[in-house]
């Protein structure tokens, strides 16, 4: 099972990106243009197991009424679906137990990779994400291939690797995204909107140099000093690799005008975490939690349970020294809307 | 957690109650009525986990398939979306990780009572359901309350008891079917089919003389004799009542006819189950097995664990004892299909 929550610490931007959304729909949603639809149906994709998608979800039923009431459209008032989807290995049980009792829509789950289709033709009015697109849908096979020149030999990254990995990520990226899109252009309804929140690379930074990476990097080195002791195989490492990719905001335009269905409405940063800025445990600590959080189960399956207590120890010990390292590298959370064009 | 798939065998009377819808698409579904929509939604209604749900709705498509294909219209075929329905405590995770492969609609589990409203306004176009009616939404508050003349002292079912319990239960049923109609009436379009197989009592038979309640006559009689011999406590099956009830196809009518939404397309038997007559295993071992499958997570949560195998041990030796009796009893299968009226 996939973890899709990382150490992007997804709750804590959800101001910024609540505020977007409740402008996204006051502003750009044509809600006359679905006028002839009494359902106004929202996923959720990655949805994991809450609180978060239902904070999200509530914020976009209240904007959508909020923008009827405006509208004087009280009348019309459509009733709300709301699909929640993740990976079927999710917990859709505890996801299902917890939805709050006093929700004013009809829930449903939705199990699998949104990197295919989940939904029918023109069903969708409003799709959100939230910190899961970097998730690639699999390691790069070449990386993993001893015969290819993208193998990926001492590291569990693409992070300061040889061109040839780097590409090897870059092609997965290049083909999730055209799937995701692809998937989503079928699924939305025209003038319907995606609203997209990523854990991401500023324009023009080099992938070495995005904190995301640096700490994978450090992750990777701790795992490789494992391996000289004995502790875990060098093969078990070159082995693996995680199936994470940073998007710039440029890689998403172009990925979006390779695609050609969307708009993109708005691209904006979120602002920098408080917290982790404000907080009085030491930042090294707070970004292990996170770290191990999301990592633990992919971890996990690869290398056993026994190693993973002295690999965050290492690991803790190394992003304290690479600190400042870590705070001087690029990092962004950002917020993209996309709006399906009126065509087919 | 209430488990659905009682006595009735359920698989087991899937080929005829399979002719039977794969007729009434066939013959009354008007598809043309339908064709604006380019998604055919189906809800199985109380699915458990499977297999039974999956041969269910794949029947439910491959007859519209063949609907569209015999008049021509090919082109127009919908996309089919499934949304298999049970209590949130049904277990998802299980549903979704057996969903066929190969399957050739868009899945979703929507988690609640289907005696309240589950799914947005005239979104679905056929509703399945299969024994699961006979569980009341909860037991009849009178029948455990000691203030009431419904007081259903020393027994667990309404079967032998007096009136004023077998009319609490009338009226439960009563209440339930109003708003398992209300609802679907509200959620099925126009001219849209609901086929509903149903574990009863054929019309004319009192309640006493159907042979599931006999079984919980002797169940209780179970219960009765350990709380004589000091094991659990009378009061503790005072409390406890069975939340069933098997109406009559006369009853259903009423119901429908009280609804006024839907007319009855189609009423039938459906033959007894071949299995329990042909098999070479004692009949009485046959009932206890399902029979405990059934009700033992019921009995667990009331009585606890403990007992449990010595009531299913006098249980098995009292109905082998009542064959002739279980025999001699009412016991019908039967289907009904009803089509959402054209009115509002």
């Amino acid at each position: 099972m996939i973890m899709r929550n990382t150490f992007a610490f997804q709750g804590r931007v959800n101001n910024a990106a609540k505020r977007l959304i409740t402008e996204a729909v006051v502003e750009i949603l044509d809600i006359e243009n679905f006028a002839s639809s009494n359902t106004f149906r929202i996923a959720d994709l990655g949805c994991a197991v809450g609180p978060n998608t239902f904070f999200a979800v509530q914020n976009i039923i209240e904007a959508v009424q909020f923008k009827y009431q405006c509208q004087g459209l009280d009348s019309q008032l459509p009733e709300f679906q709301v699909l929640f989807n993740d990976h079927t290995s999710n917990d859709f049980n505890t996801l299902f137990s917890s939805l709050p009792l006093d929700r004013k829509y009809y829930a449903a789950g939705v199990p699998g990779s949104f990197y295919g289709r989940l939904f029918p033709n023109g069903s969708l009015h409003f799709v959100h994400s939230s910190y899961t697109n970097h998730w690639l849908s699999r390691v790069p096979k070449p990386v993993v291939d001893k015969s290819s020149p993208a193998w990926n030999k001492g590291r569990i990254h693409y992070t300061s690797a040889k061109d040839e990995v780097i590409k090897a990520y870059e092609a997965q990226y290049v083909e999730d995204m055209e799937y995701f899109l692809h998937a989503r252009a079928q699924e939305v309804v025209r003038g319907g909107l995606v609203a997209l929140i990523f854990s991401g690379r500023p324009n023009g930074i080099h992938h070495s140099q995005t904190t995301q990476n640096i700490t994978f990097d450090l992750l990777g080195s701790c795992l490789m000093d494992m391996a000289k002791k004995g502790i875990v195989s060098e093969e078990k490492v070159d082995s693996f690799n995680m199936p994470m990719y940073y998007m710039s905001p440029q890689e998403l335009e172009a990925a979006v005008d390779r695609n050609g269905y969307f708009s993109i409405e708005r691209m904006e940063d979120l602002p920098p975490i408080q917290e982790i800025i404000t907080s009085t445990i030491p930042k090294s600590q707070i970004i292990v939690s996170h770290l191990r959080a999301a990592l633990d189960g992919l971890l996990k399956t690869h290398f056993g349970d026994a190693i993973l207590d002295e690999l965050f120890d290492s690991l803790s010990k190394k992003i304290e020294e690479g600190m400042p390292m870590l705070i001087s590298g690029g990092s962004i959370n950002f917020f993209a809307l996309l709006r399906r064009k009126a065509m087919d």
